[in-house]
């Protein structure tokens, strides 16, 4: 069932928690690292409030940050893909519009003979390839659209095109391999002619402006996308929505659905003043905390149980915002014994004045199981967000 | 997978308890009042059989009655809608039948100049609504095809018409304001000419009839409806079913599955006394208990519990009749401290002499947190009673 064709409007605030990764599991010689962090505040919402696990694409299947955040906002991450263009500009802050085209591109070394010699160019230090990114920006224009070059990191950049008449069904110029030359973006389709064309003066001038470089003399694309229209906040839920977020691929993934992106924060206690600064201008406030999945990425399982107390130690500011409705979730495990993003089902918190109760007391995965949320897809947690915050019309006479 | 093309005979007989609007959620104060209900019966129930939750439509969707009895029932209650009219007419124990359409009408007052003054009659009261309703049933014949109003109460009817090549793609005479004229009944589409040209005849005749009122001086029409044939209980199930209610309402959902509506109870002896009359008759019951969600809706806590226990004091006798399979759920919750329907999911409980056991030994939503049933949605329980039945074949090899 859409919840979304019930939704009603309501004085309410909702705040949605996500602490990237936060998900573990117990081993013999461990519990989760949720399960062992001292979380005396989290306990405290779990306590008032109903747990439970929630997994964000399907079971055993290990999300992205992408589907994670998704369906942590309540879009079904089947039906709603991003592609890779797309991620690729949020990722790095850039708002893609639409119409835009974007690639992934590769610095790459070309042989004398133009055959490719190595598809990474040597695998380039960030400061160089910035440079090298940079002045392809300033070197490269072609008739009737604008090119944007971004450098990601090392080798990798992003490249979009904006225009009109733009369409991402052209040829990959990568062809995966060494020793054999660069594809041309040929049109896939009629539409993408254009495209096509432009992109095959944008390779001619990158040969030009490169031509010097001893590693980085050319550039692969691949995984062209346009903007994807996801339906916003407020479309979908009459909510005006703020994220409070450090890292440009939350804050891009967030823009997606028509969040208000806040401020500029470099770490938790900025967010929180952003938050607390912007409360009454918004419905719906979505705030991440990166840093246990960065943790739990680097197999460092005391800094990622330090990552959560962190989190822990400012929910009381939290909840003297008076949010209507808090949940607490991930958008997928980062279990430290595997240092990277996992499957395993991901301990939630969901607190409201009418939310009910069940007998968990303290916030962790083992805990979760027996909690009155039970386990179930990360994309129901938005519908009943919604629901405790009286946002949700009776569905039928 | 849809469990009715497994469907096998059994010369087993099921039992399902419906205490309307069951559900409810603890508080900082209180449990539930499931929960605080003294329930020895349904409790050993529990212990014997397991426990668990339910959600009708979906997470945090707030059900009505229609929808929340179609899951019960074992229909999804996205896939089957209850149309408005359907739904009204259930609601008198009025019995569409194919081809009729249904609408709901509003007495409301014109004023000298012809727009509308009032939309609602001034909320006339019923036995005055009653008598002009009368006048109109007595009053207005149609070529070609019966005329039924029903009164609901205060300013509201149900119209039916009846008859040939009817179609319900009418515009409604509601304009949803005052200060304009009533619309007029022009159709949709042009298979409802017909039925746009009865509308007509009737609001016609209706300015005739009430000519001379001072409020209650025309009729608005609108949310027009068709019956819609769900599959019954014997095509779908294979099952002879009856139900036993006392409110027209939940007597006319049971009948739109094919359910046979027994008696005229007036109490819950007499529901009792009327099933176990019927008992031989029929291989499946529907037992309808109101009274949990009227003093939930009333916000009476302490007559809801009464309401659970004056319940639970007949379920020896409903033990007595020697059902293989037993269920005992809710349509919805209906929590005393919102004084209304709500998301919650639904405690329930599933006895047979093969369900296995849980470690349950309560009847109440957080003990049923830990039953064998899990949190699934409502339309999943009719397979597992069928199942329990020995009415569904085995799937595949």
């Amino acid at each position: 069932m859409d919840s979304s064709r019930l939704v009603q409007p309501a004085e309410t605030k909702l705040l949605l928690v996500v602490m990237d990764g936060l998900g573990g599991y117990a081993d013999a010689g461990h519990g989760t690292e949720l399960e062992e962090a001292v979380t005396p505040n989290l306990d405290q919402l779990a306590a008032d409030g109903l747990c439970g696990l929630v997994e964000p694409v399907g079971p055993g299947i290990t999300p992205g940050s992408g589907p994670g955040h998704l369906g942590l906002f309540g879009y079904d991450p089947e039906q709603f893909e991003l592609g890779r263009g797309a991620l690729s500009a949020a990722g790095l802050d850039f708002e893609l519009k639409p119409g835009d085209v974007a690639a992934r591109g590769n610095l790459c070394t070309l042989a004398p003979d133009g055959t490719i010699a190595d598809r990474r160019a040597g695998r380039i230090p960030d400061a160089e390839a910035r440079a090298i990114v940079d002045r392809l920006q300033e070197g490269i224009q072609v008739e009737g659209a604008e090119v944007f070059f971004r450098h990601e990191c090392e080798h990798r950049l992003l490249l979009v095109l904006r225009g009109d008449g733009l369409d991402p069904h052209v040829a990959e110029t990568d062809p995966q391999q060494t020793g054999v030359p660069p594809r041309a973006p040929e049109a896939l389709e009629p539409r993408a002619e254009r495209t096509a064309e432009l992109l095959a003066q944008v390779g001619s001038q990158v040969r030009t402006v490169l031509a010097g470089e001893p590693q980085a003399n050319f550039l692969l694309l691949r995984g062209y996308d346009t903007h994807r229209e996801l339906p916003s906040y407020v479309d979908r839920y009459g909510l005006h929505a703020a994220a409070v977020a450090i890292y440009p691929m939350y804050r891009g993934i967030a823009r997606l659905v028509g969040m208000e992106v806040l401020g500029a924060p470099a770490d938790l206690d900025e967010q929180l003043t952003i938050l607390r600064d912007a409360w009454a201008g918004y419905d719906y406030f979505f705030l991440h905390h990166k840093y246990p999945d960065s943790a739990g990425e680097d197999g460092d399982r005391a800094r990622k149980i330090a990552a959560i107390e962190q989190l822990d130690a400012v929910v009381p500011a939290l909840r003297e915002l008076d949010p209507d409705v808090i949940a607490v979730s991930g958008d997928h495990s980062t279990p430290s014994q595997m240092a990277a993003h996992s499957w395993h089902p991901v301990p939630t918190l969901l607190w409201s004045e009418r939310c009910g109760r069940d007998e968990v007391q303290h916030f962790g995965e083992r805990w979760c199981l027996h909690g009155g949320l039970g386990i179930r897809p990360t994309k129901d947690l938005m519908p009943i967000m919604l629901a405790n915050a009286g946002r949700l019309q009776k569905y039928g006479a």
